[in-house]
């Protein structure tokens, strides 16, 4: 009786959803202390001060009317400013309070930006492994997902593939960078054959090929990685972003979607992306946490926190003889799987330990693991990994808890 | 090159958005003050004390991590249950935090229980004059919306035209009470009628036909009306419902959808709605603000400064000789216009009152005031009112500043 897709949907829930409640179940259970929840990108390092001292202060000194008020659908015009001037100061760019459009996170704006660009039959590109809920944010809008297969030994954008599989019906390709669930950091070699292939395929076909880039993990790099800005890279890109990993804020739902004025149809589709961000009922980004966002603009979390866990767990589980992609970016850890991924994951439940499978990410043969827990669980989880690798007969005596 | 459906919507953008740009450009020129601008509901009263002192409360004594961190996608439990709790003390019922879904504001929830539904053709009938978003929120998921001819006489909902147009492809009905944009309130009477209607066609096509009952003005009532509760009277009611008003937080996007477990496919449409939640990009409620809610869940605006203002303008314009219906709810004024009410509202921006035009509610001949102004707009107002009223050769003697 309900929506066919959505009846679908109920069958087959989010695995890292259902992971995510699985942890509560087993934490009633057994103790929050003794459940090894590694399943949900839900930061575990406090907001930074900054955050609550600013929302103190708007909160006592700014007139309550304007503080959670209606303002333009796109944002407050001084929030967009000062998101825009933060880019142009640290990529060079020009843009202005009309390229920044204030979303309910990323999710959010990758729905707006979806919404606005797909009419039903497009097709949207991605690369897995890939975060699946773009699957389901093309579905929404009656668009469909080509989902290209991974490049197993640098878990890099497929290019090759891309080229072959494109066709006139592709409007979009979506990439995440940091990646979700690798960890993995697209540099800017990929990205300019990523960028060539677009020209020559759009030049091909006469049509616009847009460049997502959902950027949450930008400011979460190691080892010295760098992310390129990819709008000066290629003309079509817009830019989805979020603070819920920057500033640990991930269930207050603010991020923007930067649309540089260089991309084709640029007006209409700013236009339209203000419209869809009402007609979708997300109608703002919520009002006090864009003035938040905009006064911490500079701030972050120290990354260092996120670093000491990736270390620790890499080495760890390398150590155990386990087979890990050294994560450059995001709080993921990808880990091949001694056997099928799902059923690696039911034996990592047993020992308390909740992962998520790769083929959640359309990658069988890995798991991800959320490191964005306390350093804590992370300690704790290591005498359940060494049970875990001693059911596979890895070399888990060469480690030392 | 983008959607057609939002290439349609560029060109016709909302005249209730258009005529907020309005406001502010004509407010550059001639100073807020001198601008009378009536056209959105954007509560000019503040939020009450409570609001922030439980959010200053909560951001310096709560963990930042629960604070701001991610909670299941229908929202945190507990606050779900202080919801429940509360609908359940005023009017009877018996529900859970199972059935309440905490939602990006009731624009956010009506996408939410919409994509729940509808499959492509499905059919949803709303009551003119009603709020023209409805319109579009049915188009983001291939629903064809039906709109039912006003009653005239009484603007209550048209009972007797919805059972002529009922048919088997009728999904749902949406209804707004108290109404934007007349101010009337549908008494238990008419929802009576019409809950009969609906389940003689339920029988007739063997399907479910679900009321969705939009409610973000149900606190804002007058001369003791009251607005009757819908679930007990129609089994397949759902109600969606926003703090917006109530709490005058628009900005903050905060409200919930009751799903009770009484409706055909209860455990379904639930599942499905938090994933639709999820999918849609809302992934949640902010969570702050969730906290907020429920804290504040017993809280009011003092609904007397509304009804000053519904007073002092009712009686000024029917003064004047304008032909208003009496709002007994919500905080709009729907007026009677001398001539088409497209030239009159040019008419009275030259004037600088800036009001919305009955057509974008599916009514022409009336024009909506949104009277949560501060009264001291309303008085100022009252002068170019009069002019106005002088064009039209009104009484305008009669009326004394």
């Amino acid at each position: 009786m309900i929506s066919t897709q959505m009846m679908e949907l109920t069958g087959k829930n989010s695995a890292i959803r259902a992971m995510f409640e699985e942890g509560n179940r087993l934490a009633a259970i057994y103790g929050r202390d003794n459940v090894y929840d590694f399943s949900l990108g839900n930061p575990n390092f406090p907001a930074p001060d900054s955050v609550r001292d600013t929302a103190v202060r708007l909160l006592t000194e700014k007139d309550p009317v304007s503080l959670h008020g209606y303002m333009p659908n796109a944002g407050f015009p001084a929030v967009r400013r000062t998101v825009a001037d933060s880019l142009n100061r640290r990529f060079g760019t020009k843009f202005t309070d009309n390229n920044i459009l204030m979303t309910v996170g990323a999710a959010g704006g990758l729905n707006v930006i979806l919404r606005t660009l797909l009419n039903p039959g497009d097709e949207v590109m991605v690369f897995a492994p890939y975060f699946v809920e773009y699957g389901n944010y093309v579905a929404n809008y009656g668009g469909v997902i080509k989902v290209l297969p991974p490049d197993m030994d640098t878990f890099l954008p497929n290019v090759d593939e891309m080229e072959r599989l494109i066709g006139p019906k592709t409007k979009a390709v979506i990439i995440n960078n940091p990646n979700n669930p690798t960890g993995v950091v697209y540099g800017e070699d990929v990205i300019r054959r990523l960028a060539s292939v677009l020209e020559r395929k759009q030049a091909e076909f006469g049509v616009s090929i847009y460049l997502i880039s959902d950027e949450p993990y930008r400011e979460l790099v190691y080892d010295g990685a760098s992310v390129p800005w990819l709008t000066t890279v290629y003309r079509n890109t817009i830019v989805g972003y979020s603070w819920s990993k920057s500033l640990s804020l991930p269930g207050e739902r603010i991020g923007y979607l930067c649309i540089p004025s260089e991309i084709d149809d640029a007006e209409l589709i700013w236009n339209a992306a203000c419209i869809a961000n009402r007609i979708l009922g997300f109608v703002n980004a919520p009002s006090l946490f864009q003035l938040i966002a905009a006064e911490c603009v500079d701030d972050k979390l120290d990354v260092a926190l996120y670093d000491a866990n990736r270390k620790a767990l890499y080495s760890a589980l390398t150590g155990m003889g386990f087979n890990c992609v050294l994560p450059q970016g995001a709080f993921y850890l990808w880990m091949k799987t001694p056997e099928a991924d799902t059923s690696f994951v039911n034996a990592a439940k047993a020992e308390r330990i909740l992962v998520v499978p790769g083929s959640s990410f359309a990658c069988p043969g890995y798991i991800r693991i959320a490191y964005c827990v306390s350093p804590m669980t992370i300690q704790r989880s290591i005498p359940a990994f060494i049970r875990l690798a001693k059911q596979y007969h890895l070399n888990a005596a060469k480690f030392r808890v």
